[in-house]
């Protein structure tokens, strides 16, 4: 683990950082003052941020989120006041910060503290910045073999690799993963470790080759084709993801799971899903949420080079460029973009 | 258990039965003719019936039925040609009947046979009549402690039963019921089995008496009140059922169910619902329908006397009074109306 000792905490007092702000739908960057510490925190540089789908709706009012967004990230820590044998550390985070107070935290939940505060989401500034403020409790030390631009999928392949601690997809589990956005590669990437009888279904033809070469199959359908149209037989897998972003994703999902099987929901769209939810019963389908996964099972499953993420990459802009990067990012068909600060 | 031999195959041929017919929207009572019974099937004397929700719905054109309803019941087998062994038997069914051919029937889920008739429901008469003809493989012998009036209740006990073994409740499992309709009550009766943390939230005080009779804790709300003006805790429950019969039950159930808790979808709505996906991926919730159940575990807990089922019978019609049983059980806050060939 690189350890070297920064001494940052007593030169950083009244030092500006650059970050980047929403507010009222709209992108500026700014400097802004250096975060005061709240005990137990510690400040991490840094390094390299990945723009999420989440980042994109919040933009459009998800979470009436005002502040620095951001929560993908590979950073070192500079300062940590309560924890100095962190400081020098390379780390990635945990994005949620429970209150540590109530029931749900107290049972280990913190993930689901209806008080807690989200790295870039909700009622935390986030990562789109030089510097950042983050429980020393929710920082995880990234193994040396790992790079920076491979630790800052940390975050979304913890929660792609959340499925398979849900669910348990076996060697002969049947799945199929809907939609080849960020989310959907990582998705399909991670699943093939655990069986061969894997099928991405998206739209972008040189997005789909990436998990091709890993041994997932694929299938590209038209645009605006619906998936009742796909050649495969319907009611065919244990178990689909949806991770379309769609709001209609989930009736996809159900055309293709089979009696008693499993439908992972992935997307969180703000519009609501209308759904026959007769079928769900007829068919004793089961429909679970998921969101956030283990950030150690991760790094774990990185630093065995179980998974490559250099395709995944599509570019890296300086956070100066960050409007440029941003929509970039929104353009549909686009890979992951990184932000360097 | 009872075994009287009839002798009806010999002296039924050429005989009619009456029964009662759905078609395009209109109940009747005919004289049809006896079904000519298919290899193994037993043909079964109908000695009572339950009207249910699904036979409300089947009226209003779920499923497209046309033909003999009924589906829940107790009978006596009065003709097996195949296995002469059953007759004089008092019976109740599995009311799936899959193909025995496709690969679902040969994993042993004939429930979900894409092929399957369902008894009065889906492509077989059912057992608002005298006689109905029934696979022998779907009949369950009905012990001698079990008076046929509780035997009717077998299939939905089953179906009640049945969340138990999806989802395991446990001593310390919370639980709420939502709907006191006649599966409701079954549902809060069947899980009080499992946990005494259980709540059944409906509009009719005459119905929460019977349940309170049996330790359930229940909570009576105002018609057209929102759930959320209840006086509980949000997110508080561990499992939730949705047995409210109405396409917006799911959202109740979601407001009272805990980050990564369970709903049990009951209702089979024709209406399709309106869900807001975001907060059951953002909660990690599970949803799972839920639909039959297994009719020797519902008769082995008849028959340990685990339950008092005498309550839930609102009255008893003749057949040829079924319009007017019909009516009666469309009334809203009626409990279970049977029927008596």
């Amino acid at each position: 683990m690189n350890k070297k000792i920064f001494k940052y905490q007593n030169t950083l007092t009244g030092v500006d950082l650059k970050a980047v702000i929403f507010k009222n739908h709209r992108i500026s960057i700014a400097d802004v003052a250096m975060p005061v510490l709240q005990p137990n925190e510690a400040l991490v540089k840094v390094s390299l941020a990945g723009i999420c789908e989440t980042d994109l709706s919040l933009l459009n009012g998800y979470h009436d989120f005002s502040g620095i967004p951001g929560h993908e990230f590979a950073g070192t820590v500079v300062s940590a006041p309560d924890n100095p044998d962190l400081e020098g550390c390379r780390v990635v985070a945990d994005i949620n910060c429970g209150c540590g107070q109530c029931y749900v935290c107290r049972i280990g939940d913190y993930r689901h503290c209806p008080h807690r505060t989200v790295l870039g989401i909700r009622g935390r500034n986030g990562v789109f910045a030089q510097f950042c403020a983050i429980p020393v409790s929710n920082l995880y030390a990234v193994p040396d073999r790992i790079k920076d631009n491979e630790a800052v999928f940390a975050e979304p392949l913890a929660a792609a690799l959340a499925i398979d601690r849900q669910e348990g997809i076996g060697e002969k589990s049947r799945v199929a993963v809907l939609g080849d956005g960020k989310l959907g590669l990582l998705c399909a990437l991670a699943l093939r470790q655990k069986t061969a009888d894997i099928v991405l279904i998206g739209r972008h033809p040189e997005k789909l080759r990436i998990v091709e070469a890993r041994g997932v199959h694929t299938v590209c359908r038209q645009k605006g084709s619906a998936f009742e149209s796909l050649e495969m037989n319907p009611e065919k897998f244990d178990v689909v993801i949806d991770a379309t972003g769609r709001p209609d994703g989930i009736n996809a999902a159900l055309c293709l799971v089979r009696p008693k099987g499993t439908v992972i929901i992935k997307t969180t769209s703000s519009e609501k899903s209308v759904i026959d939810l007769a079928d769900v019963v007829v068919r004793e389908v089961r429909l679970i949420g998921s969101r956030c996964g283990d950030i150690k099972e991760a790094l774990d499953f990185m630093e065995r080079k179980r998974i490559e993420v250099g395709p995944l990459i599509e570019a890296v802009y300086p956070l100066d460029d960050f409007a440029r990067a941003f929509a970039h990012a929104s353009k549909s068909g686009s890979r992951k973009i990184l932000v360097r600060p």
